[in-house]
């Protein structure tokens, strides 16, 4: 056993953007073992150095880039980095990854983790290299879309630097603005709003080192062994190579599970056009990877050739966003899904949660509660892909009735009240992703007690288990709790904290995972560890949101998803049993049900004493 | 004095992609001598290869790319590339000149002349390497706009790649479509058209070799000289490096000589709002060659930060796209343009051509030629920015209203007749570029007997000598003609085929330019010769476009030139007196006032009678 993480040098860049300052620290060992890197290391120090009742759009915020052990090694699919901050969408924590260069760039500088507080006075973009920082002019950049940002700056600076920035979404303070690296988002929840406030256009990295490894024969035998793991399981060798994530929609609409129409109705025959046979057959043109080693390539370039939105290409669009734009919207036209896709990436928008508050808008709009003068003469009915690019235009830049939909489907609903809070589509504020929990039930949890809201993933992610292995009862709520737990803590330590991507995690087991980051970091970690590892993340996230005014009240649902049932479909007359299901989370979690906190013995149990106090 | 023309390897790759086949020929060292490179050889080989009458979209039209001795060199602004075809707007001769990186990679490869064949049986591209090519499948890039078409293959073969390519207007053989290399365009004359009937989506080249030069010592000196020159000259050292071609708006415009609404009218104080320093000002963003080296920079990137455009960034505009979008069309906003401008690069697109063409169509509406019915919908007054990005979305894909449009003015008046031919604003079917002869006679010749139709520079530029010199008379006749033919030989020898910039000639003499070509060569060039060769050049282009059908008739203006006057502005009242000036000009060209063609004296003075015949 080795004596520290060997594997990882612990070095945190700090940077003052206000005082245009930086410096760079030691993390301790102990910190380094209990965190491990990306969204543990993310958690911790939100936790432990954000001022409680921060304005996430004030100049206290943190941005905070992590990697981890096996980020720029060899490792299959692990070009990933984590985003931690306060989102200015649900004012509580946000974790975001993705992958591309940006994250194993960071790692060859030598650089785990980076924070960034303050506000520069001047738009301006990071340089960080190996030696140092420089805060460059981003005078010029401002303004422009995300692929030309990142072409100006690697014109400028060659392409091997890694890049992630911002587009007129983040600079005008979207509340669900987004941050793109090449074609890569850190998609939920604002970041880059939080980006846009600090006047901080990109950040960009040079970096070569080859990261080290703590124990190199033992790291590249589990390697070897997630690659076969990888070649031998279907989905990961055919499924995601050939469709990408939107593989999911042929299999989710059969059980029902794909929300059409803000959630009102159960797929109809028209979601035939957008499964992912339809999409790969008409658009796709190649098969990508964030960035190698990744033997996936779940990305797929997709261009429109024909009809208004000829000439147009995106990657993707994944199925989250096929379902935002698509279904939700009642848009089965894939050609305006991808034409929305694609301005999204390129002004810097979350497709989820703009694809969601427009269809909460149409259903606004066809019961009445907002009509033409509101809409400024679109006719926001279901289904006119017309209308989705000049709203998108509007929200970007907060004009008109861009100003109201730019808000999110929470605050709109708040605004328009007369029940449409029960149709807007969010937990704590954050949009949901694609999945019906009344067809899923499992979900309901994700979508409640997520430590980052309506998310379908960082809270756990329970549909492969629940419907694609056809072993569970989806229906059930039986043994539901301890499921999304365990999808929740194994996420987020071993994919999120490790760094890799979720999508090998359909192939991967644990023991080979536990082996990849036992021999990457030079610190023994068993299965079994990754998974107290997942609880102590989860823990802390959950002491975050308290502080941050979190109540158990606030983890719920939709009261379309609580009150009402489908009157047609697989999932007819389904309803959620969200009291019973969270009780049982809070069990399998330690909180405690009057104030949500982790209790005290499973802090203690965690060792969290240190920094969530006794 | 060298034996041979030891700058130049004389190496021809040539292409026929019905067959998939290539081979490399040498030219002759007399070729060469006297032709000596880009413009003049593409002349040459289009003379003496292209079977008479071809149908410029039919399979045995040429695509031929050249470059010159100093391509590839230290030379300043010598990244320049010529490509030569019959072109599918005029059913003449086209020449078409471009910067970048493609042509410096051609001859890196050992390539002076890339000659193209043929039409392969699926969408193809073609990798040109130092052993070979390959003809490689571009279906997945079928439909894809130039700058994802760029992006794809850069992503595949490496950013040091130099690429040609058209969007999905040369696939829709839309006759002005244009090629792109980077953000520079093959523009004028429907290259893209060309290269979309071959099923052509882009020319490749790998290269790595260090050209050849002929005497070192004798060519650094004149480099030196030739940055000398561009650094003491104000226009090269100031104007364009800050404001690039759009400098030319503000003294034009008090000279009268930009046409506004269709050549109707002289500039309106609304031009104050697209003049070079309105532009610097509200949008460019950064300063760009088309490629090293260049010391002027005269490429404006320019960024759209408000409005309806927000967020689109384009390289330009030129000050012909501020012409044909703006001025020509009465639209006096800046963000308008280059949105068009944007979308011209993107989908291949000629912008003079396409503006002008839409000018017409504005006239044709105000006048009640066409109405709502034609334009489905749309109104098409002078001034109407909402209609431009529509527009321009019909014309590449050959859609309703745009199926008209994509035809050029030429056609559209034969079409609608009633008088608009006198309106259409083209020569030999090719839009004219920005600048009203009735203010600048010496224009009138350029445009009316330029081998390439209306284009403002292929035929001689005077406006640099008659207008902003101050040293001639601009409304007079006298000299013009000689004028013309100076300018014109002097371009198309030493800059289109030497190569270099033209916008380098502002500052550079001709003895360095003859020395910089001596030294490149090794073969001695005076600057006497520099003329005798531009001599040659137009004499075997006239030849060409005679066979092609030209009659001395085709040399002629559109009738608002001949028969209508300005009621107001710095040229009232301006006559041209055509019949006058093409005469004097036919005797400095030696043409025959009956023919057309070089007369017998004139071919064999120039050594050209084993090329032309006796």
């Amino acid at each position: 056993m080795a004596d520290q993480i060997s594997g990882m040098n612990g070095r945190v860049l700090r940077v003052d953007l206000t005082r245009n300052q930086f410096a760079v620290t030691e993390m301790s060992r102990t910190d380094r073992e209990s965190f491990l890197g990306g969204r543990g290391l993310g958690a911790l120090l939100l936790y432990r150095e954000l001022p409680p009742k921060t304005d996430p759009l004030g100049e206290e915020n943190l941005l905070i880039f992590s990697t981890g052990p096996l980020a720029a090694t060899s490792a299959p699919c692990s070009s990933r980095f984590c985003l931690t901050t306060k989102s200015p969408l649900t004012g509580f924590y946000l974790s975001s990854i993705s992958g591309g260069y940006f994250g194993p760039a960071l790692r060859k500088a030598g650089i785990d983790v980076l924070v960034i507080k303050g506000r520069a006075s001047r738009p301006t973009y990071l340089l960080v290299k190996e030696d140092g920082v420089e805060f460059r002019d981003a005078s010029g950049l401002w303004g422009m879309a995300t692929d030309h940002t990142q072409e100006f700056i690697r014109s400028e600076l060659g392409d091997s630097v890694g890049i992630t920035c911002i587009g007129p979404a983040g600079e005008n303070l979207v509340p669900y603005a987004c941050l793109i690296n090449e074609r890569r988002a850190l998609g939920r929840g604002g970041g880059g709003a939080v980006m846009g406030s600090k006047n901080l256009k990109a950040v960009v990295v040079q970096g070569v080192q080859k990261p080290p490894v703590g124990d190199e024969g033992r790291f590249r035998t589990a390697v070897k062994r997630a690659f076969d793991e990888i070649q031998k399981n279907p989905v990961t060798s055919k499924t995601f190579p050939k469709y990408g994530s939107a593989s999911w929609m042929t299999p989710l609409k059969e059980f029902g599970i794909t929300p059409c129409k803000n959630w009102q109705i159960s797929p109809p025959p028209e979601i035939e056009k957008i499964t992912f046979e339809s999409i790969r057959d008409d658009f796709v043109v190649k098969d990508m990877h964030c960035a190698p080693p990744c033997p996936i390539k779940c990305s797929k370039l997709t261009l429109v050739r024909q009809g208004q939105f000829a000439g147009l290409l995106t990657e993707g669009p994944e199925y989250e966003t096929i379902y935002s734009f698509g279904s939700c919207c009642g848009i089965y036209d894939g050609s305006a899904i991808i034409a929305a896709d694609d301005f999204c990436d390129r002004y810097g928008l979350d497709t989820i949660s703009a694809g969601v508050s427009i269809a909460f808008a149409m259903e606004c709009y066809e019961r009445g509660l907002i009509d033409t003068r509101v809409t400024e003469g679109m006719e926001l009915s279901f289904g006119n892909n017309h209308v989705l690019l000049p709203l998108l235009h509007k929200i970007v830049y907060q004009k008109g009735f861009g100003r109201m939909l730019a808000q999110g489907t929470k605050r709109m609903a708040e605004r328009l009240g007369k029940g449409s809070e029960a149709f807007a589509m969010h937990a704590k504020g954050m949009e949901l992703g694609g999945y019906d929990p009344r067809g899923v039930k499992g979900m309901a949890l994700v979508y409640a007690c997520g430590s980052r809201g309506g998310c379908h993933h960082a809270g756990g992610f329970t549909v492969l288990a629940e419907v694609l292995s056809g072993k569970l009862d989806r229906f059930s709520d039986q043994g539901k709790a301890k499921l999304v737990k365990e999808t929740r803590d194994r996420r987020s330590a071993a994919f999120d904290s490790g760094m890799l991507c979720a999508f090998a995690g359909a192939a991967l087991s644990d023991g080979t995972i536990a082996e990849m980051i036992s021999g990457a970091s030079g610190h023994p970690f068993s299965a079994a560890d990754i998974y107290t590892l997942g609880d102590r993340i989860g823990c802390v996230e959950r002491a975050f949101n308290v502080r941050e005014g979190l109540t158990p009240a606030l983890d719920t649902l939709p009261g379309r998803l609580l009150n009402e049932v489908l009157s047609e479909g697989p999932n007819k007359g389904q309803k959620i049993d969200l009291p019973t299901l969270k009780k049982e989370f809070y069990q399998e979690c330690g909180w405690d049900e009057v104030t949500g906190l982790p209790k005290k013995e499973k802090v203690s149990a965690l060792g969290l004493n240190r920094i969530l106090g006794e």
